[in-house]
Formats: structure tokens, sequence, C-alpha cells
């Protein structure tokens, strides 16, 4: 049976997320679906991240195996037609060794979380991403940022829900770029906790308003105290932009 | 009565365009109806440039006279504060002389036009960018595109619905920025045929497809016959982004 990964952009505001849940649609599900009217084949999708409610995808990974040899332009444009109602598109499809898995074989998983930083309310961005009225010191988020870098237990960022039986996680590279209103927190690791991200990006925002010092981070961390942290930013700023395996 | 400017900026996804009509919801009447409950004054706004149904707005201008006096954090949040379940939000407000007509004393309309050239279908984007399927040749569009500054008959570039009596306008400026799938075209000029902006873009993309050579919009200026200019391009790649005075 061929086996083909494929890239995946989506906008997530009207998904339960990546994941088949009973209470709405799922990204996985309509994929799943888009597949069965394209190959009259059931199969299982098997997506690099497990993205919630709400967060996005410029590049998201996945894989599935079917019976029926098709080629690869007929993959992604039959996949395409069957998705057209929804926010979801197939930007490439390939075919990979039996032994390739869209989950357990990435190395590096990058995501970016999007700020508006102004007073008047968002349009055109108002579901893709957070707009923070308050005036963010940017200077003192890079400080901040830093001290993320590395390994660490990371207890003190993920969701009291988070399953993981380790807290310890190893953040390869964090950076903020920021442009006029725009602020882009980028953040890459091979594995992360639930809601680890949208907790780093909430405690960096209350740095930038001043409510937490830079250097307390450090502390934040070594505390491993999920109350010292910041709030879980919102959903709708978040986005899995790359996988690498 | 103070005069106030405002600066707006808006997704014209959901709205019959800026001016009022009997047939859905408009730009100005929601902006009116906003005034209204802001001060209890029934009041008419007048604005730069009267955007088509789906057109956006990054900076549209408009003015209005109100008998209250109310400071312009009032007018700009209060306005905001009433506009929150709509994509419009006031970005500015000030008070601008009597003289001052958001209308009539536009030195300059700057237009930018949004194409996302790639294969697979828009999500993120579906309403906000023209999606074109088939690579386009920049180059070519971009030595094409030089045929439209400066002043011309642009009788083959309006809406057969455009009522100006003159087809003369002049061109300032116009050039198109590329970087990977997107491509934005930039027009400016005091002021613009009906449909204008959108049937350069839809001649421009024929220049890109290989339909059009680029030296033969020349010919298509002079000719002054619509039927040899290119489709008019969907309104949901249009945003007006200035208005200089």
């Amino acid at each position: 049976m061929p086996k083909y990964k494929i890239n995946i952009e989506y906008d997530g505001t009207d998904f339960v997320g990546w994941q088949k849940q009973e209470n709405g649609i799922s990204i996985q599900s309509s994929l799943e679906d888009a597949i069965y009217k394209l190959t009259n084949e059931d199969v299982t999708i098997f997506g690099a991240g497990r993205t919630d409610a709400g967060v996005h995808a410029k590049n998201q990974v996945a894989h599935f195996e079917i019976k029926k040899n098709l080629s690869l332009d007929n993959i992604r444009d039959g996949l395409n037609q069957y998705l057209k109602k929804l926010s979801i598109s197939i930007l490439k499809s390939e075919i990979v060794d039996e032994n390739f898995n869209a989950r357990f074989s990435a190395k590096l998983r990058v995501y970016q979380y999007k700020i508006k930083n102004r007073r008047p309310p968002l349009t055109f961005e108002k579901n893709l991403y957070w707009g923070v009225f308050k005036k963010l010191n940017i200077n003192d988020m890079k400080k901040a940022i830093k001290y993320f870098i590395g390994k660490h237990d990371f207890n003190a960022f993920r969701s009291i829900d988070c399953q993981s039986s380790s807290s310890l996680k190893t953040i390869n590279d964090c950076n903020i770029e920021a442009e006029n209103e725009n602020i882009f927190i980028n953040i890459s690791a091979r594995s992360f906790l639930h809601s680890q991200v949208r907790i780093i990006v909430g405690t960096l925002v209350e740095v930038g308003k001043g409510n937490i010092k830079p250097e307390e981070i450090k502390e934040i961390i070594l505390r491993k105290d999920r109350s010292r942290a910041g709030p879980t930013a919102p959903a709708q700023g978040l986005y899995l932009i790359k996988v690498e395996y």
C-alpha cells in the first residue's frame, strides 16, 4: 500500500481542532471524509501536531495509506476538490517510505504566535491574531524569551489537562519579530506540552505589560507552579508553521 | 459644529459597499448608526472613496459634523464600541477645518490589489485575495503596468455603469510587488473611474497568463474599447489603502 505524506494549510476558526471529536467538525475527520470521497477507502490520517480548537496551520503534515495508487497531482487536487467548502487546503503531496510517521518521525515543530498590538479593534485579523490593546514593551519581551531556550522542566507552562508523564522539554529556539503593530513570536522544539506555547505567550504578554519582570521568568520556570506563569493566550493567534523530519 | 475626520479600516466581505443601499448593510449606514448611538444625532457621513461590495479598506477617510463636542478618544473608542459586532474599526479621529471634505479635498487615492498565485485553494485569504491558479509571468506584468502611468483616456478601463462624463484620468504611479505566491499591485491617482483598478488588474493578469503582450496595453488604451481590455478582477482582492490631502 502506498503511503502518502501531505502538507496542509487550514484556518482553524470553525473547527474543534485537529483531532476527531464528537462535538463538532475536526480537521482530521474532514480530511478522512475527503479521502473517502476520492478513493472510496476508509482510512485513518495521522497528523504531526494535534492543534486545538481555533488554532491554525500554515503547514501541518500528515500521512495516510490507501490501496489505490493515485498520482500526486490527483491526491492534492482531488482532495482539494472535496475540501473546497471548508478552509482546508492541501499544499503538497508526496509518496513516503513505509517507516515514515508524520507524528513520530518529526524532529522539529515550529509554531508562530501572532499578536496585533493596537487600540482599535481588529477587523481582518479578528480570528487570526490576538488583539492586545495595551502597548507592549518589546525589549522586555525579547529579554524574557531567552530564558525559555534549552532543556527545562516546563511544568509551570502546561495545561492542567496535559497528559504527558514528564514535563521536561527542550526549546530549540524562540524569538520575537516586531514591526509596527504586529508582534510574531516563533518557538521551535521537537515536541511540546499541552498549551505550552500559549502559556509562554501569555506570560510574555504579562512581561510586555510590565506585570512580570524579564528576569523573573527564570524563577517561574524553576518553581514549576502553573499559577506563577501568565494566562493561556487565546487559540486564534497560534499557527503550526513548519514540521521538520 | 465641530467637524470630525476619521480613518477607518474594514473587511468589506459582508457589506454591500461603502454607499447606503436598500439591499443590505453598507459601511456608510453602519457608521451613521454608530454615530447616532453615540451622540443621539442623525448625521450623514461622507467618505473619500465609494468602495464597491466586497472591497476592503485599510485606511478609508470620512468626515461628519455633530453638535456635541466629544473628545477624539471618545469618538474613536465610542464608535468602535458600537461597531464591535461588525468588521469595521475606527483607527483615528481628528478635528478638521470646516472647509475639509473627505471626498473633494482628497489629492491622492492609493489602492492595492492582492493576488495569491498558487494552485492550492485559498484558506485564510479566501475573501481577501484573488486566487489565481495559473503561474503568472511577473516580468511581463511589470512591463505592462508602465503603460498605465500618466494621463490617458481610460474608456477601455471603466465599467459600463460608470457615470463619469469624462474618461480622462491621470495615474500618478503604479507598481507591482511580488514575493513568493503574493502579488500586490499598487495604483495611485487623484480619482478613478468605476471599476478602473479592477479592470486594469484583470488586464494585467491576462498579460501574466500570456494572453495579452505587454506592449499591446498601449493600443488597448488608445482604442478606448472596453471589450479589448481584460475582465474585471473580483472585488475581494481590492483595498483602499491611503488617501492623501
